[in-house]
C-alpha cells in the first residue's frame, strides 16, 4: 500500500493555466463561493528572502467564509486551530496545481459531531471552487 | 468516553496575563526558536466586520521556521496545505490561552516517515515555546 500523502486530504486539480492566472481563476471562484482570502504566503519569495533558495511559484492563502468560521469557533473555541481553511497554488510544468483541504479530513480529527454540518457545508462550496476552476 | 476535541492536537497553556501581553509573550517566545509570524487574523475584527457581530480577543498566527519549512516542502511539495503552523491566543476570563496545532498530530494525517524527523523537529521547538509562555 502506498503511504498516504497530505493530497489524499485534498481536493485538488490540475490547470493548463500559468501560475498567476491560476491564482485569479481560483481566488474568483472562491469569491463565488462566500470565501475570502484572508491570508497569504508568497512560499518562492519567502524561501528566498529567508534562505536563499529558489523555489517554484507557490502561494499558500487562508480563506474563509465568515458565517462558517463563526459558526465553527462558536461550536469548538479552539477551532481556530484548524482555520483558516488552506488553498495552495503552484506552477508544474507550466501549468498549475490547485488543492484545497478537506474540511471533512480535518474534522477526522475533531470528532465532534455538531461540527459535521459547518464541515459538510464548507466542503460542498470547496468541492464546487476545485470544479470552477478545474474547467475551460 | 468524552469525544476529541481539537485542543486534544495542540500544545496548550494558560496565562494569568491580559491578551496583549499573552500575543507579545508568545511572539517574542516563538522567535527564540526560530519562528516568524508569516500571517496574522485578528478574529475579533474579523467577525466584527463581516458579521457585525461581537467576538472575545483571539488572534489566529500562521508561524513558520523557515529551514523545516523548507525541508517538509521538498519532501511533500502538498504540505504547504499544513504550513504554516497555526497558533491561537485568546482572552479568557480575564487571562489568555495560547495554543498550538501539534506538528505530529497532523503528520498522522500524511503517514510519510520522512517527514518525521522535521515534525519532531518542529514539535520538539513548540513545546519549549508552550513552556517558556506558560512559565513566569
Amino acid at each position: 500500500m502506498m503511504p498516504r500523502t497530505v493530497a489524499d486530504h485534498a481536493l485538488r486539480t490540475r490547470l493548463a493555466l500559468p501560475y498567476e492566472q491560476a491564482v485569479e481563476k481560483t481566488v474568483t471562484a472562491l469569491r463565488e463561493e462566500g470565501f475570502g482570502v484572508l491570508t497569504e504566503v508568497d512560499v518562492q519569495a519567502t524561501l528566498e528572502e529567508k534562505l536563499d533558495v529558489e523555489f517554484r511559484e507557490y502561494v499558500i492563502m487562508g480563506v474563509c467564509n465568515p458565517p462558517l468560521a463563526h459558526q465553527a469557533l462558536s461550536t469548538d473555541l479552539d477551532i481556530g486551530l484548524l482555520l483558516p481553511c488552506n488553498v495552495i497554488v503552484y506552477e508544474d510544468d507550466g501549468e498549475s496545481v490547485v488543492a484545497i483541504l478537506d474540511p471533512i479530513s480535518m474534522l477526522g480529527l475533531v470528532e465532534n459531531p455538531d461540527l459535521a454540518p459547518v464541515a459538510q457545508e464548507a466542503r460542498a462550496r470547496l468541492r464546487r471552487v476545485i470544479e470552477v476552476v478545474g474547467t475551460g
